[in-house]
């Protein structure tokens, strides 16, 4: 069963800055197939699931051009997950990892990145491919993505690669 | 000559919300060459140069096992770019197009994805390379690159494709 959120034996909290250096606009929304956390695809690979982006009006004039790449950078808020930990035990690894070793929603900012592919625009939404995040999730940002500078198919983690499950 | 940031011919903006809907932490800062813009290669991959993530000491601890990671994702707060333009024209192709299918600073939510190759951490201070930011910009994730994830070699951006230059 998936863990929920909250702190665990092995896990260490850093305390929050007073004050955020930065605000962010949540410029549309995500709709994806999972009510809850548990449901979600283990990872952005896990499920074929076209999920829906839907783009606030105010930004869609910023879509044009979008529909000539095939994949694309999603950003995303992951407004559920506690932003204080610095050391985690995922539920699925259950040993202690360092926050920056993971792509665990439980981060100082919890900013998520996914490259999804793209299926389709109309209008103001956006089929795509490629998301295990939960229904509604905010959307924060959309990139073109460029194999030139993102695709790095040698790239490795150590600890990911060297681990017995 | 680099263009400077400001609205042009063909631009296009949109009115911002009167409020954030959520806030972010600069968790380090970036050092690299580039003193000013002009300055700045073209992308991440204009540059051979090794720089500098400095990880703030309250959020240190994080750094534990990356490591074992060959490549990081580094998302950083590009401080000095307008958030209301929707459709721009970037001053190296001079054509008029939606900020979500370009890797411009400006855009909404002024949130940079590069991929690097980590090259060595001491204490809170990773060597990196594939950087293409100022000096002094500030960080705000790390996570690591999964090559099962987020490379995608065949992905096209038509409209780059496409373009004469």
């Amino acid at each position: 069963m998936a863990k929920e959120f909250g702190v665990w034996e092995g896990e260490v909290e850093a305390a929050l800055p007073d004050t955020a250096d930065a605000g962010v606009y949540f410029i549309g929304r995500i709709h994806t197939p999972w009510k809850e956390r548990k449901d979600c695809p283990k990872n952005a690979r896990g499920s074929d699931a076209t999920c829906t982006i839907e783009v606030d009006p105010r930004w869609a004039p910023g879509l044009k051009d979008v529909e000539t790449c095939t994949h694309l950078v999603v950003l995303y808020w992951m407004d559920r997950a506690p932003r204080t930990l610095v050391l985690q035990v995922p539920g699925q690894y259950g040993v202690q990892r360092g926050t920056f070793s993971l792509r665990s929603p439980a981060r100082p900012n919890p900013i998520a990145m996914s490259v999804v592919r793209l299926v389709k625009i109309e209008e103001n939404r956006l089929s795509v491919v490629g998301l295990d995040c939960l229904d509604g999730t905010p959307l924060v940002d959309l990139k073109p993505y460029f194999a030139s500078t993102d695709s790095v198919p040698e790239a490795e983690v150590g600890w990911h690669k060297n681990r017995g499950n």
